[in-house]
């Protein structure tokens, strides 16, 4: 593990968090949260494109389209997917008990699930559990909220901010779960962001879309992809003033605040990756557009054999390149040039030697650097953030279930 | 490593083969290849898709075009890989000096090399190797052959078998190497089959290229593609009658010994992958066409979360389903059905329970078994070879150049 990033969770007006346990989780401790506003939020969610998808993605998809939201439930512990027509009854009555728990109509309570796949979940006790989550709601409960969505995270992974957007302070926090870009029977990643800013639902879909893009879709650190991914933003309008979208005085600070709290959660999501010892950056340069750029990044950030050598701290630019090459973008190889943090390896095609090799396997041995591939003179360029793949990751992941 | 698979290979009517050390491993043992046809062959050739292709995969693909081969001169130790123009000129040289040697052309020639990526190669032990490779020369060399094409691999591989094509006998004997779908270090597979059978570059080609779709490049260890990889066939006519073609007596028959010859030698490669103890064939079925089922099956054949599962030898269907959603491929995953070896887990979208998974479980504790997926009722249908992710393969290569 790597340490944490991510700012403590700030209050946001209008809405309130909680996280309590409920018996879901066979190991005990936190297990369900609710994230509730006092007044019909409108709300932007992102989902999983796995064919595969969970009963409750399915059911928050409709509230997404809805565009109203008064609050989310979620548990760990049971992903409720590959459960068939029972699993969508659960996800309607776990909808249902918050929203009479709230005093909303269920058709604006989104529903999250994480943890094992193909199991049913234990009903009696999430629904005994969630009135008793409600009643512990508080402006301040983002962080147990964020204990209570953890599965195989080792820490708590939360960011807020605030920003003068107009002539108002609008403030945004965000908590998330996710210890690996994707882990289908950890139902991976969720994240969670609430704003007091005013903004129709419009302009936050594609505000959301567009930051997801741009952090979560832009980690990886094993290339699988959940059934149970979830991304939302619900925003409350307590900060006043006109609506924020656009064009609007305040919108590029308040989207900016919004990119950077997606940002700061996903790197928490990648630096705590499943055996992760090390956060690395891949960042693709001079290809003729940032579509080329990105899949050569993605390429790379996932190879296995590249994830091996920044295990071992082994600065192997011939693997780097062989990766590059396999994404089907053209480049010339012998103009290309290679960087691990700030050493080069390989410039213009040509080897920098041993020394140059030593000093990058120094930087290898950090924590967290970039390695930056420089392809051309185009300016298409791109940043994949990953982490090794250590002894760990096949622990955790062999023994997952036994 | 699984017990590796394969038959002792034959002498092929009209090629010699041998291998000796010629210093070019820092190790020792066999590096140095030589394949020889006493008269010029038909060849045909399959080779890496990597943008970034080693020199020698490039001057191969010039004889394949050319269609006429009298020799392949191979070397392990050295990839010959991202060496600019230099790595050009040394691949010439090999040619050069094979040719010479046999009093061949050096455009009929074909070189390939594998090992380390991105250093030149010692070529004064390689043009003092070649001629004492000529002069080693046997028609049973090719046990010697497959030995010195060595990197990780931990046994040689070789297949052959005989078959009635029309009124006569004809052989196929093939070597390979490979620990690993791709190794872009060890510039990873490459394979050589030669034939006594009389056969035109055209119908050649349109062979070694289907035998290869449904082999070679239907097994995975670790999901990267190579800077060098090559598979070639050379067919030299020593069997005598009328050259082989689809319609002629013998071909079916013929082309199905190729075909299997290519499918021991990819068996033998994904058995022997990189830490790899088991070897399991994914089959996927019930999609609308065969490219559907091929893409779904690749999907689950390189899934980290699958082949950490394998290795842990967990029946964790979940993660089964969840790699095949990925692929994008649409099905209905609440009828589908999952089995290990015979033992079904899942039917019919139903999860069999405790008693299924520890069946499963004891299939999966042996050294080779089938993971079957039923997605729908059409007729598409794959499979794919891969093998399971280890401590063994993270330590490989983290430490590989070490």
């Amino acid at each position: 593990m790597i340490p944490p990033r991510g700012a403590a969770p700030l209050p946001v007006p209008g809405f309130t968090a909680a996280g309590i346990p409920a018996g879901i989780k066979k190991r005990g401790g936190p297990d369900l949260m609710v994230l509730a506003s006092e007044t019909p939020a409108t709300v932007a969610g992102v989902f999983t494109r796995n064919v595969v998808q969970a009963a409750p993605v399915t059911l928050s998809r409709r509230v997404v389209a809805g565009g109203v939201c008064r609050g989310v439930v979620a548990n760990s512990g049971n992903a409720n997917a590959c459960t068939g027509p029972a699993g969508a009854a659960d996800a309607a009555r776990m909808a249902e008990a918050c929203g009479k728990a709230l005093g909303a109509p269920p058709e604006t309570v989104a529903v999250c699930s994480t943890g094992v796949i193909g199991q049913t979940l234990p009903m009696g006790r999430v629904e005994s559990g969630i009135p008793r989550a409600v009643a512990a709601l508080r402006p301040d409960g983002w962080r147990d909220a964020a204990e209570a969505i953890r599965t195989t995270d080792t820490v708590a992974k939360h960011h807020a901010g605030t920003v003068r957007a107009g002539d108002r302070t609008v403030t945004v926090t965000g908590i998330a779960k996710g210890s690996g870009m994707i882990h289908p029977d950890m139902a991976t990643m969720l994240a969670f962001l609430a704003t007091d800013a005013p903004v129709a639902a419009g302009p936050l879909q594609a505000l959301l879309a567009g930051a997801t893009e741009a952090t979560f879709n832009r980690i990886t650190v094993d290339g699988d992809t959940s059934t149970n991914d979830c991304v939302l933003l619900l925003a409350g309008g307590a900060a006043g003033g006109p609506s924020l979208a656009p064009g609007v005085p305040g919108w590029d600070a308040f989207a900016r605040l919004v990119g950077e709290v997606c940002d700061a959660l996903a790197q928490a999501i990648v630096a705590d990756g499943e055996g992760a010892s090390r956060l690395v950056t891949v960042i693709v340069r001079g290809l003729p557009g940032e579509a080329d750029a990105l899949r050569v990044a993605r390429q790379v950030a996932t190879s296995s054999l590249v994830k091996t050598a920044l295990f071992g701290a082994d600065p192997n630019w011939g693997r780097l390149l062989a990766a590059a090459g396999q994404a089907g973008v053209p480049f010339d190889p012998d103009a290309a040039t290679v960087r691990v943090g700030d050493v080069a390896l390989v410039r213009g095609g040509a080897h920098l030697g041993a020394e140059a090799e030593a000093a990058a396997a120094k930087v290898m041995a950090t924590a967290a650097y970039p390695i930056t591939l420089e392809l051309g003179d185009g300016p298409g360029a791109a940043a994949v953030r990953t982490c090794d793949l250590s002894y760990d990751y096949v622990r955790i992941n062999a023994d997952y279930r036994t």
